[in-house]
């Protein structure tokens, strides 16, 4: 009867997001630590396993956990497969072990032990009759060890570990409690929790205004990609793009008739997202290009945006896919008091809604059949969590190397939402947090508990709707600021295309473009002067090299003594890895401050040691956990410091 | 299909323990406080309600929940009937509101709103097809109104109180989301939350040790107790006293015949745990008793210790039920290197537990039906949860009104558990908490969530087994102090009797009493010259007439410039009556301090303020949140302001 339901209590399990509804995430190869608090009534010896089943697995797989502390059990599990595992924790009562504390007792208070010795053998026995052979062989020779045992030797005898090893895994089979609900950790594989990107309009990848660039333009331009050490390059919507409507540039709604319009107006006569833009080139072009950036180690990610514009297939064969108005027309995408008349977003909730959701997901299938394995998807705060979780767990299932970067700019709950329904990274407002106090407060909130488990920032400088203030009027110090902060505060960041030229012509008053790409082609010199390649190599060179700019959850904020600076340690699970990144966010003026960097937590002698300035190969030898630092943004906005 | 599942999301919900595992308490008559995160896709309007499932009731009540910030509402539902009521929330999309969100801003910029009109137009009229003939009606006014009114008025139309009102409830019967699981809240009376006990031994109240008190003898005391403001009369076990193996005076193995033995060593020949000591009377004698005490305004409360000395009839008709050895014998209760040879603990897991439980169970509906309705459960830490667990829940499902405490010193999570699995009340470490900051500190953890919402403290200040070292040493100011810290920390307190009369002998080195009444009788002068009397008169006064010293969860610590003061805040939820508890914890010296009170949060005029001293009636004026306050242990200890 021991393990009678709610005996033994198995609770506060981490990590575990509301009480188990949703997944944790982790990446292969991670160790999974799970910790729980578990106890029962009276003095009773408590066991408890950690259990998991990896997607490959038929059956649960079982970890010991080791109590650490008063009720508390840890467990470790090292993930190996991609996709879906569960764990979970299952306790029981080992009435052996239970009896084997009073023993000592009792022999250590030098009373008669004859009959509870007998006791404890009973319970031997009765072991024995669950035991498998060797459990059975391993506990009849501990009982003729123990009889044979004198008073000196005979406790040494009952708490062998081979005994006990088997008392455990008979004793389990009296009954036990297992924790309910069974938890998932989704596995990713690498580079959705470490991995650089690089956002570009393969369409402005050409040498003429005129003449849009094609996949082979794009093929060329990889290289110089590469080169910088960024691992993703994501391309805006690749499909026809509409005419009815069509924006010019500047938003213009009177286009010239050469205007290329907005590639998130998806679809017209030549298709829709199943299609490529002839101007870009084929399909074959398209697989072509995936080969070439996959021999330089880059991989292309895809726009998903589920939108039309008027012009798209599905609205003449699927009219009731939309949102028809009390006129007879279908709605524009609107945000009153305005319309966007190149758009009209799907009505998810219309009554032939399963039709709709099985041919958007026949479109993701469509380009993982074409070899791409990362999408980034647009605006999906406006479509319902329901379709996301649905869509995502089943292309996972098949295919769980596939990663979602969810582009939602919303209030943050549901940002979080849509990161515990299954997409694998997400943007942030790290775009807007320019401050060394919002920068703190931010990270530590995406660093703290439950949030970390599940929500992974990937933090965009900038993107084709966001050009911040801090790089309109910051100048070359704001973008090598801004691109350090992103490429160290989180293992996952990504540039816009025209941020290593340092491009910050905005619209006057507002957080936006001058002559945005999203309307207009834009040749570039890539190698104009005074672009950031070298900084930008450099720091993506910084993160392959460093563990501690791998990883989530690591980061710790440092006391400065002067606001302009910001300061944050990073590190290896093991430690072996220590980095102390220091930032002047203040573009326009020098400063300097003391830095309590509290590395003695880290296993660091704070009386005397050295840091490396990764950026600079200069050495510093330090001798307090509170150091000078100052910062020119003119010369030097930021140190990179690796601890020894 | 706004309905559909997990489109809408319900979380971090209030009161709720772990995701709703256990109910959470509250006191006829409370107001049962929701609140919760709502939120979902879009720019959607949401209505939230508040279900309540009170136990009389066969269908959920409702009652709106109000929108107090982004995404979190909240919901009031006072609680009128005793047991168990179920609550929950509900949510659902208005597409009307949603609708008259964007038309207001359409409106504002000035475009034609002759199609979006229609569009809300005819969200109303599909509202109609789901409405009641009253909803209906409402709903078909209202459409005219809007037809009628010119640009300036529409929108008062459109957004019309009783519209809204009705488009709400219509809404809902689109669908709605629901919270899972549902949530339990256990009604207690105000007994179970508010109320002074006092612990006596029956058999005491004699003139002489050689004959016990009787019934009779108890029923001629009670006006004492009632006069010093109890509320409460707890008696050890009143069964049968075993004679095998009886312990003598200081629990002595070699008793004198007339030593009356343990009450906790229940059953002999005479009868078990439905039985009567026939010193103390019969039945009817205690039925007699229990009238005396309800005139007197006090309640008895009985002891369940669910064990049994080796002549107790379970052990003859029952042996099954208890632990055998291997000798034969059954197992005396022991925590080694000692045992209990007047005392067997009963097998809960033996084979033929159900009966067990079940005569146990009769136990407690044998006392209900006599007309007990109050039960100190002693060390149920020793018995299954799962016990417990069905004990309480069937008792409380005929008997709402019945109120368990446990008498648990054991771990935290042990302590904790028993309360939320259905104690009403528990014993605490207060009796060793002697220094502000560990006061400070364990109160701070009982006033927190979710603690408070489960776990009732009852501050004993002393139990026959339990002399702590401050009374023994400290002499009456001790016992004063001690006193009013019990009385003004948590509206639930207890004394063990002798305490008025400043008993303090204890065994050396040891918080025991010398010897203990467990093994003898031990009549009292009650009227014995330095007795603390009219003080306990004075605090049980205070606390029935001030509210704030009524209820849990409402405490907060003072900062206070020295560690021999505490100082702590208690206050009615309406804030009309604010109590200051200031108390020198050290009996023997004269202390001083400063006390930041911190009072403006109370709505207090902290630049003049009067509080009174409801233990002296003296008045201050004060001018500051920071106050002076002396206290002499010799003259008064304490001061227990009531700020006016």
């Amino acid at each position: 009867m021991i393990g009678r339901e709610g005996d033994i209590v198995i609770q506060d399990v981490h990590p575990m997001i509301d009480g188990g509804k949703y997944s944790i995430k982790r990446i292969v190869g991670d160790v999974l630590k799970v910790d729980a608090e578990v106890f029962t009534t009276g003095e009773k010896a408590v066991c408890v396993d950690l259990l998991v089943k990896p997607p490959s697995s038929e059956v649960w797989l079982r970890t010991p956990m080791k109590q650490v502390c008063e009720d508390r059990y840890v467990g470790n599990y090292t993930l190996l497969e991609l996709g879906s595992t569960l764990y979970t924790l299952e306790a029981w009562v080992d009435e052996y072990q239970t009896w084997s504390k009073g023993f000592e007792r009792w022999l250590s208070s030098g009373e008669d032990i004859s009959v509870d010795l007998e006791d404890g053998l009973n319970i031997l026995r009765g072991y024995m009759r669950l035991a498998d052979a060797e459990d059975s062989a391993i506990i009849s020779n501990a009982i003729k060890k123990i009889r044979d045992s004198s008073v000196d030797s005979i406790y040494k005898a009952v708490t062998a570990k081979d005994l006990l090893d088997a008392t455990r895994r008979c004793s389990r089979k009296h009954g036990s409690v297992r924790f309910t609900p069974d938890l998932e950790v989704m596995v990713d594989r690498s580079k959705a929790g470490f991995s650089a990107w690089y956002e570009m309009f393969p369409r402005s990848q050409t040498r003429s205004p005129e003449r849009s660039g094609t996949f082979k333009d794009v093929e060329a331009r990889l290289e110089d990609i590469a080169r910088m050490g960024f691992d993703v390059v994501y391309f805006p919507p690749i499909h026809p793009t509409g005419r009815t409507n069509r924006r010019g540039k500047n938003n213009s709604s009177n286009p010239s008739p050469t205007d290329p319009g907005s590639p998130w107006a998806i679809g017209s006569t030549e298709g829709g997202h199943k299609s490529i833009h002839p101007e870009l080139g084929s399909l074959d072009d398209f697989k072509h290009l995936l080969e070439k950036a996959q021999s330089l180690g880059l991989e292309i990610a895809l726009d998903l945006a589920f939108q039309c514009s008027p012009d798209h297939p599905y609205v003449r064969d699927h009219p009731e896919w939309f949102y028809h108005r009390s006129d007879g027309s279908i709605r524009y995408a609107e945000n009153p008091p305005k319309r966007y008349y190149d758009v009209y977003p799907l009505n998810f909730d219309n009554p032939n809604w399963p039709e709709l959701w099985e041919e958007l997901k026949s479109i993701v299938e469509f380009w993982i059949e074409a070899g791409v394995r990362i999408f980034r998807v647009d605006n999906p705060h406006t479509k319902p969590f329901s379709f996301w979780k649905w869509l995502i767990q089943g292309i996972k299932k098949e295919h769980p190397d596939v990663i979602f970067l969810a582009e939602a700019f919303t209030k943050p709950n549901v940002m979080y939402h849509l990161a515990k329904i299954g997409f694998t990274q997400s943007y942030t407002y790290f775009t807007w947090k320019n401050y060394n106090w919002e920068i703190e407060q931010y990270f530590r909130e995406l660093s703290s508990q439950p949030i970390a488990e599940f929500f992974r920032p990937n933090l965009f400088t900038n993107t084709p709707d966001i050009l911040p203030f801090v790089l309109q009027y910051g100048g070359r110090p704001a973008f090598e600021l801004r691109l350090i902060l992103a490429a160290t505060l989180s293992p996952v960041y990504g540039i816009y295309s025209g941020y290593e030229l340092c491009e910050n012509k905005g619209v006057p008053g507002k957080e936006e473009y001058a002559d945005s790409e999203k309307y207009e082609l834009k040749p570039r010199d890539w190698d104009a002067p005074g672009n950031i390649k070298p900084l930008i190599t450099r720091i993506n060179k910084i993160r392959r090299e460093n563990p501690a700019l791998q990883n989530f959850r690591n980061i710790r904020f440092c006391e400065v003594n002067n606001p302009n600076l910001v300061a944050y340690i990073r590190w290896s699970d093991d430690y072996s890895n220590v980095i102390l990144v220091v930032v002047n966010v203040n573009p326009f003026e020098e400063h300097y401050a003391k830095v309590r960097t509290s590395l003695g937590e880290f296993g660091v002698n704070t009386s005397e040691y050295v840091v490396e300035d990764l950026l600079t190969g200069v050495r510093y030898t330090w001798h307090s956990e509170e150091n000078f630092v100052k910062l020119n943004p003119k010369t030097q906005c930021a140190h990179i410091f690796r601890v020894k």
